[in-house]
């Protein structure tokens, strides 16, 4: 520790810099932050992480982040048609499009025989036990659009459709307002090969 | 609050979007961070919040934050010489650099009449207190090179050079590794005004 060196701060800054993102230097920012801070607003700060921990969990039927199991989601809408996706924050994602009127899947994770992640490690039994249960009709694979998210929809297609269920992928091609010159060759690739009739 | 939003996260999201320089998807992305902590990682994360509020406050010398009064850098230097700056992160920054062995004043602020800060809302008299106490010889002004630490730097120069203090202001000019063409107008001036014999 070098002199003028606060162990505190210090301390708090570490904790930061653990944050997705942060480096050292913002970390130090937002410890300098939390010390303008009044007591009671460094109070709210602390009680919302533990509060944030002491209340969320999984929701037993999808997997996402919720306060009561089953989630507000599974809730309230029907189960006929289910989008998996890989992490919560995919449920966030696709919530705020508006058009999907289904429930969701939260598979934590996609398989990576590189990193060790198996059929047994992602929340695909589930899955599967709960497509049975409600008699779903179609399964959105809304994993990510790369390796690991194309080899887990292939994964998961081919257990469900033997059981008659419709197993589609989101659509792949070039964004909406991108140039094409800047497209990547396999994202344009992607594009010609599933083209639509107009 | 829509469907699938979770209000803790929500609310600790809103905490994370307080910090300087984060939008509300990366406070989202940190309070999922949290979420995904160890009851144990989150307790040490808001115990280290609580804790720099419970510890810290400023020297009653410089006016830098400390957990022990005087901090540890007027505790152990001389008073000759005191480099005057805007806030405490900059006494961080030049510590960094190594080379300065005197001692801190901050400010908490530089005058700022269209923001109302008068010297009387800076910490100024505590500065001429302390030069008078210590027979300090020399003052360099380290305050920001803008309006404002500029002003301020020249504000306070007057007052103790009537005392015989010697009073200096950093250099300014153009940054190391820089390219002059890219250089503003005023820097440039500066650095040709201020140069110096080789």
């Amino acid at each position: 520790m070098a002199t003028g060196e606060i162990e505190s701060v210090l301390k708090l800054a570490n904790e930061f810099s653990k944050l997705p993102g942060v480096g050292k230097k913002t970390a130090m920012r937002y410890a300098y932050y939390i010390i303008g801070l009044s007591n009671d607003g460094a109070k709210t700060f602390a009680d919302s992480i533990m509060d944030v921990k002491a209340k969320v969990r999984l929701c037993e039927e999808c997997g996402n982040f919720t306060e009561e199991s089953p989630c507000s989601i599974c809730k309230t809408r029907s189960q006929e048609i289910i989008c998996v996706v890989k992490e919560p924050k995919d449920v966030v994602a696709i919530e705020k499009v508006k058009g999907f009127k289904g429930v969701y899947h939260v598979l934590h994770g996609t398989l990576s025989p590189m990193q060790h992640i198996g059929p047994n490690d992602i929340r695909i039994r589930e899955l599967l036990d709960r497509v049975n249960r409600y008699g779903t009709k179609e399964v959105i694979m809304a994993t990510n659009p790369d390796v690991e998210g194309d080899a887990t929809a292939l994964y998961i297609a081919n257990l469900l459709k033997p059981l008659g269920i419709k197993v589609t992928r989101i659509a792949q091609g070039v964004s909406m307002g991108s140039e094409l010159e800047f497209a990547d060759e396999i994202t344009l690739s992607r594009a010609i090969e599933d083209r639509r009739d107009l």
